[in-house]
Formats: structure tokens, C-alpha cells, sequence
């Protein structure tokens, strides 16, 4: 095999501002270049220093490519692990990438992509494919399924933009369209690239594209004129935060919109912790009736309820538990803005709030229920460990530097209530709900940022579907603490349904350092245990570490309660 | 949540034979019956004894009615896992089946159901879904990626037939065909179920469907006649039995028309085991330059080659340097019949091979090289044990009741020469080549024969994919040997291109059994250590082993080296 030395100037890559498009640093695209660098010249323009995924022989020539490249491969152990990766990295950074082979890397891939699709994470989906000559008389090459449309066609389902760069005449064009697509929506795109198409190289000059979309100026005026209408004159106005404010970086103004008015804000579950837990003028996640009663009377009783970059799921909305009346809202996300019933079209998402949050209409401020954190450190040190009881341990210990990462279930549940000290600080599958989410989360948000220290918390179900990437936890040295909430079975469903087919093996997972040759373990049954193996986890900054939890199969946060009620009806 | 009683009479139900399409044991359905149960009992008079998959709440409903049906549910610890176990079942018992909850669920399976697809094995895929009342209005709700049809519309891209059971008119007659289709085809089908349909009732009565296809006998009789002339006229006719012979049930068939003529037999690689390879007029896996070279050369020079139920896939011939003039092959699958230049349509597999193995045309007996067992038990016991040392080894080993299960790379590959001693004892993703498929598969394999003891060769890579499926081993007692061939990186890979992202950490694979708190584990690096620790495992009948055999990374069979000098052509 041929293999060409890709040398270039290894400038300093600043971290891509989120819902910035950057225009290409180089203009036109160098004589010859071929289409693989210039993807991945194209990755490093949208600030992407890493990519993660498990090389295959359709995808080996790339990964060569990559490997010559400032990008760095982080190799994980399954390609859905690489995905949840890859999605909490462009949470925490603003975009991620995923490079795979053909079909058994790229079907592996579905459900992490349908997920960064659902919750609006942009994620590059890059996977070897066999060569165009190979294809000559439809043979039945390894890994082929159908034919060779099979997988593109998968994940047309699931992106929202894709293409095979099967042609040097359009495949530069297509590499700008659907990253751009990536950036502009937030939302995965995917890219097949033939093994003989890598270094095929473009027929004529290219420029690369960069488009910038603009709201119509008399549409947003309008907008905002009566937005601001309602905000001045309302009695006890309100913002719920959701999660394209962390998506499209927006974070400061809705801070700015909050303290120019002396409004309070709440955020939903999927979108906790886009505005810090902390300030002053936070309340709490809102979730309907399986929220905390103040914030859910406040919030219901608002004559002006402004949802800013909120997805209306059922999980955000306690399973339609909400009471939020349309006439006293603003709706605004990346897709549509309401203000009562009347719709304003072409008004983007960023212009919008960043309008809002430049004048202060109000000057009245109104009182609200303040964010109440926990009581903690109350528990006897022989007491067994409750959910109770380490949600408020927790909540105690959670430091700066630290992000929770949750899974699903009663890891999320109980998790809502924790006080978040930053923003962006608390990652979760809360709308998609994907079991095992959350430990190659972990992954992904330290290879995004090193200085970050995840605390994972996962269901030991979900453990069980991916707790070996720490694997490659180990590899890069990184220092997660997983607290396994080991309740011998799927929790959440045995509040829904009882059945054996809720009991999962109990493993001894303060055993995995045995196995993978590094890390520290803790098997936890009392509440002085926990402090112990928390306070030993906090000290051991050189690896990760596994705490075993033993809980009470039926002991559940008091929000997974309310929940499940609420769920089981709809079975 | 109303849930009904559902008690049915236990019959035993017979082993589904392989090919059959069964009418339904009850005639017309019962009054009142619901889709939930229709599915149910059909499953059960295609004779499916077990479901393999996890619960989730859009399937909860369902899974409740399976667990009071004689229908035992085997939990795993993944979907991806679930679907690679019914696969393997179906490979060893005729029919498999996994049943997942919406999107979290169905898209982990993609890969695993690709692969069944690819290599025809029949997998029913159930699947819960939101219910259709809960659909208006395109509400946000958990799991869902872009519409309610996308989990659907995938699946209709690698299954041969899917249905959306939303209404009663409809329901049961999808069911009847999408299950015909399973087992015509042999290849996985797609079943959605939402879950407000579980419980509803057929709108009127109900004829089950069984459809048979028949041969046009015209054309039948016409290739019957070219191919009895051909192979009676032929000086060294030979047999290439393919793993469609294994999926139709043809393999005494295969017998008989070898036996009857005194022609010698070969297998593919995807086929191997189709024929005992214990058989005296066995010759070894045909498989072109890769293949041993006396076999190659008989073949290759052979006047009528008849390739039966064999897929021209690039591995089965030795990535195309498999050389077989097609005016001297009869080439029949359940996809079209050829001999020579004419082809015939409307002639079923089944009743070709049948109407061939029926007569005995020919008199004299060619001579044909003979299946030369390797060598063994000529290993020093201090030597480092070596690729070839251990598969020489397992040839002496391999006991009656054993089926080796291999992997992908070198486990597949130095496990082509091993002997099996029964057909249908060597199960392998030959075509597909889905890392991490064994380890399930052999879970599989035991669910559906629990006699059938597992020899599992797996390569570290693949182990980190999937190998914590031992968990659901250890759930039910069961004994596979499983030998880790650690090498520690992607060995295949390294030969085709080598590169830092072919290394991956070096788990303490033997150390499984302390994270699991069962099974046996030893940790080789010398030919006296790995036959002390096999004959320990096979003494272990109680529960798994795990054998960690430390090899050199640079340590191939020779069937690799030349299969990765063909492949690294292509890159």
C-alpha cells in the first residue's frame, strides 16, 4: 500500500466556540489535495482535536491518515461505546467525530447516533467503506449486508445530512456541506468514504463553504418588541433553560436575560445544570409533577413562562405532568418560536435570546422559592446506604472541577436534585434515555477536557451494557469515579412491571481494577463505607475508581416514585 | 395495569426440523385472541422454545405475557449480545428469536441482525413500540429519534420481511408472514409491536397461512438430467458444500449423493462442518490460494465442481483467488441453480440436491487427496505456546460433543484446519466477520442444546467487544471453554497496516471469574501450561473457563499471513 507523508503546521487549534461556523483558516483548498486530508483539514478548522472510534480494514488507509495527522485516535473498545463517547465530547466541546469501518463499525453505531440525533449533539460520523473498483458485478465482500447502499441509507434515517465521498468532482463539496449541517442543526452527520477514494484528489480548485444564516430582521424585531412586552408587564415571569442554550452556547446571555429582570430561571432535566445550580436566581429543574411542589406551583402559576432552547419530551415535561398553558408562554428553540399563539418564523434561536438578554424591561423583582440544597452528612456512619442518604452525600462533595455524568433510571432520577456548581456541568441521556450511556460519557468529556473530573453515576444494569470502556479509561490515564448503584436488577422496571426478567447477574464490580490491571475498587454497604471510598476516590487523582453501592433492590429516589406511578399507567 | 392469565396446555414441543415451514398446530385461532398471544403460539408451532433480549417499557407489557407462556426468556446483558445468541440458536436450532424495547433496544441490534441477514440465519426481531394513542400530536417521547416510523424503516433495510402490528384487521395475517418468510428465506424478520396493540383482539376469525413454494418440475427434471450426465461423464467430480446446506437441513443429502458416487467433498469456510469433516470422503475447506494446496489444486482441476448452498463470498474464496471456471461447476443456492452457462429458474435447492443424492450415476471412484489430520502432541511443555502449537493441540482434543465457536482473524482462520467431528459443529461469522460474535454465540449455542459444549476461540479485541456475556453464562449454569488467543491488539489488522490504533490494554482475561463470582481461570504462556489448564477445563463441568494464552502479537496461522498479503493488496 502507498502512503503519502502528511505534513503541516501544527498552529494551536483554539476549542471551537459551540454554534460558531468558522470559516476554513486556509481559503482554497492546495493543488492536489486529496479528499481524505482535506476532511480531516476541514475537521481540525472546526476546532475537532480528537476523534474516537476502532479501525477495520475498510477504514485502515484513513486511520493512517489520522494517524499522521494533529488529530488524536482514541481507540475504544466497541464502536457504541466510541459513539456515547463521541457525543459527550461534542457536549463538552462543541463537536465530536466517530471513524469506523464499513457496517459492523457503522450499524454498531446506530443507537449512539440516534441518540446525539434525539439530543441535538453534533457528532461526525466518518466510516470506511469498500472501494468503488471492488464493487464492479455486486460480490459479496465481507461485511456487505444488502448491497452497498445498505448502511448510508441506515444512517440517512438518523443524521441530518449524509453523503458518500465516492467522487473527487463533488465529494469536497459534500465534506463542507455536511459538517456544516453538523454545526448549523447540532444534530450528526454521517460520511462514507470509499477505501480507494482516500486519496483521490480533487479535479479542480475548491473553496470551502461557509454559510451563515441570518433571522429576517423585521420578523426578529417584532419578536422581541413583544416578548418584551410580556416580560415587563408580567407579574412573576419565569425562565426554563433547556438544553440547545448549552448546545448553541447561549449560556450567558439567559444569565444576562435573568439578572437584567431579577427573573428566576429553573432548567429542564435534560437541560440541568446549562445554567449554574448556584446563582442566585435558580430554582430548580422543572418537571412537572414529579418536580419539587414550590418550583411546579411557581413555575404553573407564572403569567409568563419563557422556555428558551427547550425540547417538550415527555421525560422534560414529568411524562406530561406539566400544566403549561401555550397563551402565557414564549417557545423559542432552533426550530420554532411562539409567543402565545401567534408563530414568528426565520427567527434564529441565538439572535433571539441574545436580543432579549441586551435591555432590562423590568425593574420589579419578584420574590420566588429559592434553590433549597439537601441537608447532608446526618447519616449514621452503620446506617446502610440509601439512595437518600448518598444523593445527599454527594451533593455535599460535588467540587468545581467535577461533571456528573448520569445514566439512566434512578442515576438520573435521583441525580436531578443535585446542586451543579457550573454550567454545562451535568451530562445525561435524560430524553433518549439510553442504558450505558454514561461511562463512555466519561470517556468522551476527559479526552474533551482533561481537567474535568467525572462522577459517574450508573445503574449497574447499565453498567453491565458498557462499564469495560473503562478499558480505555485506563489506557489514557484518566481518573473517573463510578459509583455502580447496585441494586441487583433493572429498578426503574420493576416499579412498571415486576418479572425475573428484571434480575441481572450480581457482579462484584469493585473487582474490575483485577481485571483490567489498574484502578481502585470499593465495595460500599454502609454510609461510613461510602464516605471512606468517597473520600479515598477524591485522593486517588491517578486513576479511576469503582465504588460497588449495595442498595435495596426497591429503594428508589422519591422522583423515580413519582414517575413509575405516573409511566405504569401508560403500559 | 390490566394484565390477563393467559394458560395454554405445555405440550412439548419437537425441535422445529431445519427447512420445515410447520402448518399451525391449532387451526383456526381462538375466539378473542389477542396479537400478543397470536405471536406467541405461532412462535411456538414454528417450535421456538426460548426468546433472548432485554426488557425495557415500551415492551414490558409483552414480556409479562412471555414469561406466562411456555416460552423461557433469556436475559443478556446487551441487545447487540441478545442478537448474536439468537443467531447462534438459530444457527443450531432452526429458528431464533429477540425480543427488545423501542429504539434504546432495536437499534443496538443492527449489527447483530446485519450480520444474521448476511449469513441467512432466521432471527425473528420483536420490538415494543409507544402506543398508537400515545402517537398523536408527534409528541417528544423517550426514545424517540426522528418519527415514529424510523426504527421500522431501518429494519426493513436488513430484514427480508417487517410488519407494524398497529391494527387488529391486519395484525395476525403480518404475523403469519413475516414468520413464512424467516423461514423461507432464512433470514432475520422484523415485528414492531406497539404496546397499546399487545392486548388488543383479532376483528374476526383467523386461518393461519402456510405457504409452500414447489419447483416448476419441468425445469427440475431438466437440471436434473444435465447435472446426473455431467457428474456420470466427469473424471474427478467434486463436492463444495456451502452453509445453506446447513440452514435447509440438506446435510444427508450432501451425504448421500457423495457416498453413492464415491466423490470427494470439500466445505467453505462459512460452511465448514456442513459434512463431518471426520468423513473418509472429506477433504478439508476449499478456499482458494488460502487454502491447503493439494485441496486448491483438486479442485481447481476438477471437471465438475458442485458448488452446493455455497455463497461466492470474497473469505469463502480466499479473497477471489479462488479459481473455478464456471463451464465446469453446477452452482445451486436457494437463490438461482446454474450448470455450466444455462441457468434454470424455479428449482428449489431442497428438491435439486434431494433429486441428485437420489441416484447413483457413476461407477468408478476418483482418487482425491485425503484429509490429513495435523500432527500433535509433539510440543515441548516449557515451549511458549504457539498459534500452531495450540491449534494442533485442539485437534487432538475435540471431543463429540463439542462445537467450536470462532471468532473473527486468527480464530476463524487457524481454526479452519481444526476436524470437527460432527456437522454442525462449527459455528463463525465467516462471511459477515463481526467482531465479538462468539462469546454470545455461545450462549446461544447452549440455550438451544444444552449438551452441546462450546469450545469458544476468540481474539482479545473481540473478548473486549462482548466477552462479558459470560455474565448470562454463569445466570444459567453453563460450561463453554473459552480461550482467549491474547495477542493484545487487532493481529489481522497489524498485517494489513500497522499502526499505534491496532493496540488495545492487556485485561487480566483470566481474572473474569473474580468479577463475576464464577468460573475458572488460568493464565498460559507455555504448550504445558495450556494443556494442563485444558484438560482442568474440561474437568470443569460445573461452569465456564476461561484460558488467557499469552501470545506473541506477530504470532499468525499461516492462513492469516496469506490471507492478509491478499487483502493488504487491496487497501
Amino acid at each position: 500500500m502507498q502512503r503519502k507523508t502528511v505534513k503541516r503546521k501544527q498552529t494551536p487549534v483554539p476549542p471551537v466556540r459551540i454554534g460558531v461556523s468558522p470559516a476554513s483558516a486556509n481559503g482554497r483548498v492546495k493543488h492536489k489535495e486529496t479528499i481524505g486530508r482535506y476532511l480531516i483539514q476541514r475537521l481540525q478548522d472546526y476546532g475537532l482535536r480528537d476523534i474516537f472510534g476502532i479501525p477495520g480494514d475498510f477504514v485502515l488507509q484513513f486511520y493512517g491518515m489520522l494517524e499522521e495527522s494533529p488529530i488524536r485516535v482514541i481507540g475504544c473498545t466497541r464502536e457504541d461505546s466510541a459513539g456515547y463517547a463521541a457525543d459527550a465530547y461534542a457536549r463538552v466541546h462543541g463537536l465530536g467525530a466517530v471513524c469506523v469501518t464499513y457496517c459492523v463499525g457503522g450499524l454498531s453505531l446506530c443507537n449512539s447516533i440516534a441518540g446525539a440525533f434525539a439530543e441535538k449533539s453534533p457528532v461526525i460520523v466518518i466510516s470506511g467503506a469498500p472501494g468503488i473498483h471492488e464493487r464492479r458485478n455486486d460480490p459479496l465482500l465481507h461485511h456487505k449486508v444488502r448491497d452497498f447502499n445498505t448502511q448510508r441509507e441506515i444512517f440517512e434515517k438518523i443524521t441530518v445530512a449524509s453523503a458518500s465521498l465516492d467522487d473527487p468532482l463533488t465529494a469536497f463539496r459534500e465534506i463542507d456541506r455536511c459538517l456544516e449541517a453538523a454545526v448549523r442543526f447540532k444534530r450528526p452527520v454521517y460520511l462514507e468514504m470509499p477505501r480507494d477514494r482516500v486519496q483521490a484528489e480533487a479535479l479542480g480548485p475548491h473553496q470551502p463553504l461557509s454559510l451563515t444564516l441570518q433571522s429576517n430582521e423585521q420578523a426578529l424585531d417584532a419578536a422581541l418588541k413583544e416578548a418584551r412586552e410580556r416580560i415587563a408587564n408580567a407579574k412573576s415571569p419565569v425562565i426554563i433553560a433547556g438544553v440547545e442554550i448549552h448546545r448553541f452556547g447561549l449560556q450567558s446571555e439567559v444569565i444576562a436575560l435573568a439578572e437584567k429582570n431579577q427573573m428566576p430561571m429553573c432548567a429542564t432535566l435534560l437541560g440541568k445544570s446549562v445554567v449554574s445550580e448556584r446563582h442566585p436566581l435558580y430554582m430548580g429543574v422543572y418537571e412537572g409533577a414529579m418536580g419539587r411542589q414550590q418550583v411546579t406551583e411557581f413555575v404553573e402559576s407564572s403569567d409568563c413562562v419563557m422556555l428558551l432552547g427547550t425540547f417538550m419530551t415527555d421525560i422534560n415535561l414529568g411524562i406530561y405532568t406539566a400544566k403549561l398553558d401555550p397563551s402565557r408562554c414564549i417557545y423559542v428553540t432552533s426550530e420554532q418560536l411562539r409567543i402565545g399563539h401567534h408563530h414568528f418564523h426565520d427567527v434564529l434561536l441565538r439572535d433571539f435570546v441574545t436580543g432579549l438578554g441586551k435591555e432590562k424591561v423590568r425593574k420589579s423583582k419578584t420574590p420566588f422559592p429559592a434553590h433549597v440544597p439537601r441537608t447532608h452528612g446526618k447519616h449514621a456512619q452503620k446506617d446502610k446506604v440509601t439512595i437518600r442518604s448518598m444523593f445527599d452525600y454527594f451533593d455535599h462533595i460535588l467540587q468545581e472541577q467535577m461533571v456528573v455524568v448520569a445514566d439512566v433510571g434512578d442515576s438520573l432520577f435521583a441525580a436531578s436534585d443535585l446542586t451543579i456548581h457550573k454550567h454545562t456541568e451535568f451530562l445525561s441521556p435524560a430524553y433518549y434515555t439510553s442504558m450505558g450511556f454514561a461511562l463512555p460519557a466519561a470517556l468522551g468529556v476527559q479526552v474533551a477536557n482533561r481537567d474535568l473530573r467525572p462522577l459517574v453515576l450508573v445503574g449497574d444494569g447499565a453498567f453491565q451494557m458498557t462499564g469495560m470502556e473503562l478499558s480505555t479509561v485506563v489506557r489514557h490515564g484518566f481518573n473517573p469515579i463510578v459509583v455502580v448503584l447496585n441494586n441487583k436488577g433493572y429498578t426503574t422496571e420493576r416499579f412498571l412491571q415486576e418479572g425475573p426478567f428484571n434480575d441481572i447477574l450480581n457482579w462484584n464490580y469493585h473487582r474490575v481494577p483485577d481485571l483490567l490491571g489498574a484502578g481502585w475498587g470499593f465495595e460500599v454497604r454502609t454510609f461510613g463505607e461510602l464516605q471512606q471510598s468517597m473520600q479515598a476516590a477524591l485522593a486517588h487523582k491517578d486513576a479511576f475508581s469503582i465504588l460497588n453501592v449495595h442498595l435495596e433492590p426497591n429503594d428508589v429516589s422519591p422522583a423515580l416514585e413519582r414517575l413509575a406511578a405516573k409511566m405504569s399507567k401508560q403500559l
